[in-house]
């Protein structure tokens, strides 16, 4: 990996890839990780989270996954965040130092979802826990309360944040509320921070107010054109980049199945591959192809 | 009024003056009329809304308001739209035909919120039968469902709405999803449609999308600076709209009390003003006032 | 009407017959309280409340609706309770005002559901206000927080409600947290208090904990069956209890239907008998019949 | 553990003992039980459920938790339910296998609250997969939607669930649903299933419909009064019943601290009772003590 600099840009959120029988696949990694590069101009993944079914593996196949993504990205990968949230704390510390130990560029971790903490404090105090196990690595809060139930804003869980833990770099945040989301950013000592926006079908709207990036499962085959969205956007051409917002959406909404929780994804990357080009090409896209 | 032009831009939700013993108070309506257009310069009202209680008024109440609103207006505004929607069929298609009657520029009706409408059908049924009592009036859907409760998405209700509502001109889209509002106005036949978005505090996403313009309480009070973003979005210039949105949400939030439910607002629009004013002035904004 | 004993029992929450072209159908109802009394044997009815579509209907609908309930029960039912409650307080006063003017045996109001009230004393507030307008009129309040969104816990509303409301007589409680309804009951000075449970279905739930009776829609075509599981509990005969109660979920979940929101209910009292004898004929009932 | 006899009456839900440092404390185990059985004659438990944080703990702890319990309860206690739900299957199924393997009486398991099944047959698959690793251990469905937000009714989960499950025996029922709980237990084919219910404050509505027993938190002090309940419904005594129930909810709602997830229960058995006893012997119970 190349050496730390900020994560910005388009961050693919990876499919973990399952053999016929159900069981982890890592042989694919290799491929899916050429695949994003050269395929998708994604040089930032964000392993083990919603998207990959992080919750429903095992510690064993969590650790395997992440050091195979670790080992595959090196040298072609700017930035691999492995999520290391587990509904108990400590998975959750034994992950977040596995994390560390292998290298990762940063570690993620959701709110417990059963014993769903309530206030600001308590959430607070679980993230810091797991944070603490791994001192050195950049720590990204993964906000998507559709999922966790957890409605804690996150503009009051960042104040002051870098007190508790020193390590916050930043926020994934998967979620329709945008003015929690406008809050957070239009504060002078948040500038440091990351805000990488996770619905990815309203990403135009979280760029409109600020987002540096994004984190999403359909950059795993829409990588490239949304590449194109953030320069039309950046220009500023928002007619352009709204005519990419929109296509995305036809794309998402029709549907490439990214798997269901340990069904099989036979042949991975192949079949992934060919029913992503087959929807891709049936769009009529800004750029003409 | 002014001969229909389409609506764009802001719209004012009116207030509704309240005496001190809690009758509604029709004699400030002229002032505060004068106070829209030339200090907030917005020439569009949205009358007996969520903003005004309409539906916590009686219908000799809401048909007093909408005469004196109308009368006021005329040669001043150049639109005003009445909310006849209500829990009963009957007294929604009552004042419809009041609005009709007194030359309102557009009604609006919003889902009824307590035997609600479960599908599509169900809710085009109700509205088509109140638009149908005011067959020359331009008819809006108002879309508010934390309020009403009702979650049918808008794309799926405005799927060939003009063969059932004729008269349909548009929505006031009061609601975070996002993605429903983009899905709604990318569509070919839709261009001759108004989607006024009605969440304040987010409405540079909404312009982002696309959204022609806002129906809301805080324009009231932040009418012209509001109307400066317009212009910095217009430009492009998003980081200087970024800041205009930024300055609104902090004023909106901290609150300017719009009085509870039939509570007296005092003279209204003195107290109103004088502490739209302090508020505002305690704010630096963009443009340096 | 007999004059005041304490409501205890089945009260039948009527519904509101209509005409084939939607208009209410006042000439139906002497036949209607006919057929409770001498088939149903219910002697208490809840009248323009979420069966009769109250709050769809227009104030006027609900002043003609209301007196001839009362002129047709006149000495044939013990309680004619009219449900008051509206969006707008002003029409709700004036719907209190009336019932009391033809000499209701009680009102009822229900929570406010698009200005919902969020703590106690702002529901206490509006209940207060509408009670007010009818002095001598036993008031009753209609909890249904599925249908209004207002979830204030009753046992809280009730402390200290006779000081606010010395008309106060009890709790049309439509909801399935037991626990609040248990809270309620278990209080000394609440022994004077009425609590008719409106959930049908689990009725034999709330008669274990100690409710008074019940107010349902269902005790239009099962009042008889109900009241034999009233006396088999009153015994105890609990196993016996739970076999009416059995078929009656049976019988209602299976849904014989009382007519949508102002569609025409063709003949209501004839078409609707017919259907609910064939329902309950195809049931075997504790009773052999 | 003596033979199983079908499983009825009271099931203490059991708290986790831990350290003051956090680490689990097993060294009280054999504590608890001999105070379950000589102080409160509950001789059933429920280990490492809601009460016992399971999903906090690592499958390490769970597993030694387990294994105590067991050890400690044999000869002292009639059945030892262990619940082995987890959001990952693969973990789930290993600690089917070990529950079985260490002779427990039988097994529970939630639903996933993370990735949500959204119909009976996802629920099923995922239950199934869990049951058949430990194909001799009586198997129970624990039903908590207000913690899982899986709201798929029980009644249409238990149709034909012995063809898919044969070691099913019956549910942990904890929700305020009584009607899907009278619907589950009134079919003929399901007299062999317990239905055991698990909101304890609600017990005598469920007894009423016709419950079998109950799993909860509260029997680890209220078990010897809940029993006097249970004796007093089925005499039956509804008014004495009542009158527990009540004390039962005032003690439980003034609450007793059961300890915080993964915060220390110092000297967990000394300091609980002496809290149970102190708050028990504030209210004045149906037998005098």
């Amino acid at each position: 990996m190349t050496p730390r600099k900020k994560l910005e840009g388009l961050v693919a959120a990876t499919v973990t890839p399952m053999t016929p029988d159900g069981r982890i696949n890592l042989s694919v990694i290799h491929q899916y990780v050429d695949y994003l590069v050269s395929e998708q101009n994604v040089k930032n993944i964000f392993v083990n989270g919603t998207t990959g079914e992080g919750l429903s593996l095992s510690i064993q196949e969590r650790k395997q996954l992440a050091e195979e993504w670790m080992c595959q990205g090196k040298d072609k990968l700017d930035h691999v965040i492995i999520h290391v949230g587990a509904l108990s704390l400590l998975e959750s510390q034994e992950l977040a130092r596995h994390a560390a130990a292998i290298g990762a560029s940063g570690i993620a971790v959701i709110a417990p979802s059963f014993f769903k903490p309530t206030n600001k404090d308590e959430l607070l105090g679980f993230l810091q826990k797991v944070a603490s196990e791994a001192p050195t690595v950049p720590f990204y809060y993964y906000h998507i309360p559709a999922m966790t139930g957890v409605k804690i804003r996150v503009e009051e869980l960042l104040d002051g944040i870098r007190e508790q833990i020193p390590t916050f770099q930043g926020v994934k945040f998967s979620d329709t509320d945008l003015l929690d989301l406008a809050q957070c950013i239009n504060k002078k000592e948040r500038e440091q921070f990351v805000f990488l926006y996770g619905v990815d079908e309203q990403l135009l709207s979280a760029l409109a107010i600020g987002a540096n990036g994004a984190v999403g499962s359909t950059y795993n085959y829409l990588g490239r054109k949304t590449n194109l969205m953030l320069q039309a956007f950046a220009k500023p051409d928002l007619a352009l980049a709204r005519k990419y917002q929109t296509k995305a959406v036809m794309t998402s909404v029709s549907g490439i199945p990214m798997g269901p929780p340990r069904l099989p994804l036979v042949g991975a990357s192949e079949e992934f591959i060919a029913k992503a080009k087959a929807k891709l090409e049936s769009i009529v896209w800004p750029d003409g192809d």
